[in-house]
């Protein structure tokens, strides 16, 4: 059975009188029929976000005009704009170091079929989790780093990911900091794990932190990255309850299984367009 | 400063293609100003479900109008659906009987603006819970009931809901069932809080029979009443984790600020038009 | 019923070989009835903590010798440790300013008999509350800051809980800065509540920073305070999860409900001897 | 390294006085270094719990008559007791069927070195689980089921487990029922995990259940396997929370996810000897 064709809107844009019934009049113009609306006004920024997915069948646009044709729209509204179609996958690149839980999870889910989306390679530098790649059968790039060689290597890092079609990274517990260079290449594209509850604990070895501060619960968050360390725009957060009784050990223990699940939903967001970013935050439309 | 006047529409259907493109048409046409739109398709029912909250400055429908101009479109959809103007406030009854915790968390958020909505009347079976009406000042009714006498009394208190002109009714811990033939009166219009996680333990005892089964979590849920004990729609649930150290009256302390709580949520989604109800489930927008 | 004379130990040493069975065999040389038992060793720092509550009745030691019988064992440890009994109910004061939420729920549930404890007054800087106090039938004093005369009233204040044997002030949300020399004299005694996860968000406008920040989770803690804005050990915290439909009025009412539960578990830990303090962190036995 | 060689004792028996000072006494006695003890008192059937955590090295019983020299107090107090050396490492035996999220839970953590134990086979009704016994290097063993043999099969498998010394199941979503012969060899010693926040749902297709009854939030069960199915005590629970958008695949999907660290928490609370189980019930020492 062939999947149906749909293809998903995502737009924002100043907030004026009328929006969401122009836009969604360009549907009923166009025979489109919408499966999944949804719709934002921020109103201390006045800022407008929307997201349609519509099914193509019936739809009077085909594809190849989609772009063209929805075009004058949004230049008549200022917006930013995406339109994706579900023939279009996305492509991932997924960034590791040495642990495996976060490449683990995304590697087993993607497994089962949970995202619709291909897995174009994995980068590291470091060839401790090549056995992991060999497993499930993506290819696996090595790119040491010594000091003095970090540019050179993310100029080889993007001539790969642009050769493989990459849209999206993953740092799945990446162990280096990317250069704004190498960041600039994929705006509100590169996802990170961070093993705090951002704000708090930015910075290196945040569950060591947490332990020192006492604080009663741990979190991770899930953020785009930007040229800002810690500071991008976060997709996704969740915490547990940690107690005294919790050694730093603990706290690193109970952290990978929320890392693990914090890093899989908001992979799973952004793979389905569903989050939208402005300034250094975002509107997720669950 | 006065309030702007809006209006909610509530929405559902058989869903077909091309609704919410029809429907946020007819707000296009009428110079509607969006101010929030959700939608829901119910897949393996073929439902739709709409609201929309706009701006009555500038629409070209006047008030007085309005259902009779929207009344085509859903006659032509079969729809199911509601319109209620900012302007007409939601009017309540509380129901108790001795326990003072959730009517006591629903009055102190009333006086604190949080409902949009006025209270016309406090009912009970018993006269224990008074000074907390008139703290708060508040019309407090009793129709005590005694064997035989509930059927009579409950036609006195739907004469008092009528000339109140009550909308919704919210059993705040009222210990008594009302019979089929009173809740027929206010369908999807009378909230519930249960002590448990429903559908377990349902009936009465909860945190007994929760106790005894030894869970290591408890739970609240409030529910639309219907002619079936506990088996109403369910608006809203939360749960809180316990452990062995917990007796049973600790179970019943930390049960009631989990009853206050869940309850005080329903009420306000039920209050701000987000609950659509099908069948014995609900859609929350929230 | 007279209730039954219990004993609460609270004990802190560094660690050695042996300590529980050492102080359990206390107990039991003096026919003690242990009601609960909790110990804990902190690897890291080699510190030990523990918690006893034991019957009173048949202990061969009478309540009069109870601390210097105990003494020399507590010596031995070098240890920090306090006997309460039952008997000697803590006496609160509650410090607020104009929120009531905080304050209404401490006297809610210190009405309902949650706090087997007594408030003995309530203190403010302003007189906005006095109708809540007036309402529970708490003694309400104001206290007005102008600049140049905290240091005073500070010492007006510190007179008043004197007198009134105050050991355990609450800060209901109380909108001052309390001088280091106030808080020396109540080390560990005071409990604060912010409405933020901290580390995240210290300081003014927690719900402002964390609205900016765009983060889906929002928190707040409750910490003993001490002459560090901010930085206290945490006895408890908790979170609620928000999303970007969440204007930063619906942070500070949905906070609000936070704040109540969160100060009012940890007043509830407080009261019943369950919070250990070292350096900033604290065992909290539950 | 060599790891220190601990011992845990596990000791339920009715309360009476004085019981904590008389068995911390013993290990007083005997200068045993507690590492870490928990009791619990169970009012309302006067029950008293305890598990204690000692250093061997020092002890003054050797090993090898620790059971003999405790036994008389064990007697004395009508207990149900255990003790197990840290060198005596549980052996586990997981049992599968065709779904593999379980199963890789457990082997990925166990590959971690999350669990002090060894995974002595796998055994199932199917053989599609096969790969990843492989990949992890376990044996696993196939006994199919058809209609008439089951109790042959059983036998079977006792059989194994018996030559395989083990002594901890793990139902890693089996989706077989055993028979009341096969648990009564192992008490309080199989361990599954329920797809439902038991008692709600219990039985088959627990989330079409949930999906249908329209709840607001889903959970699942790890409990003891006993004679009645969906009975057994509860070791551990979680939540989470769903909203009318999830499809019943969206159930299934986010239910695999709690399914993974509910069974996850329970394994790794058996194997530390941290449960108890009385009528159906528990004392979890966390």
């Amino acid at each position: 059975m062939e999947k149906e064709l749909t293809a998903t809107l995502l737009f924002s844009c100043p907030d004026r009188k009328g929006l969401v019934s122009r836009i969604s009049h360009f549907f009923y113009e166009h025979d489109g029929n919408i499966i999944d609306l949804d719709e934002h006004v921020e109103p201390s920024e006045r800022l407008f976000f929307l997201r349609v997915a519509w099914n193509m069948e019936g739809f009077t646009i085909p594809p190849e005009s989609l772009r063209s044709t929805f075009s004058p729209l949004a230049v008549e509204c200022n917006a930013e704009w995406s339109i994706r179609l579900s023939s279009k996958r996305h492509r991932i690149a997924l960034f590791v170091s040495k642990y495996n839980h976060c490449l683990q999870e995304i590697l087993w889910r993607h497994d089962r079929g949970e995202y619709d989306a291909d897995i174009a390679c994995i980068v590291s530098n470091h060839a401790d989790l090549k056995y992991l790649a060999d497993r499930y059968k993506i290819p696996f790039y090595v790119f040491p780093l010594i000091p003095g060689n970090k540019s050179e290597q993310e100029q080889n890092e993007l001539a790969l990911l642009k050769e493989e079609n990459v849209d999206t990274i993953i740092l799945a517990r990446y162990m280096q900091v990317l250069s704004p260079v190498f960041v600039e290449h994929f705006p509100s594209r590169i996802i990170n794990i961070h093993h705090s509850f951002l704000p708090a604990f930015a910075g290196s070895n945040p569950y060591k932190q947490a332990f020192e501060r006492g604080v009663k619960i741990v979190g991770a968050t899930s953020h785009y990255v930007t040229g800002d360390l810690d500071e991008g725009p976060i997709i996704e957060q969740d915490i547990i309850r940690i107690s005294h009784k919790d050694t730093l050990d603990d706290l690193i223990r109970k952290g990978r299984d929320l890392e693990r699940l914090v890093l899989a939903r908001a992979v799973r967001l952004h793979l389905e367009d569903r989050v939208l970013v402005y300034g250094r935050k975002t509107v997720v439309f669950e």
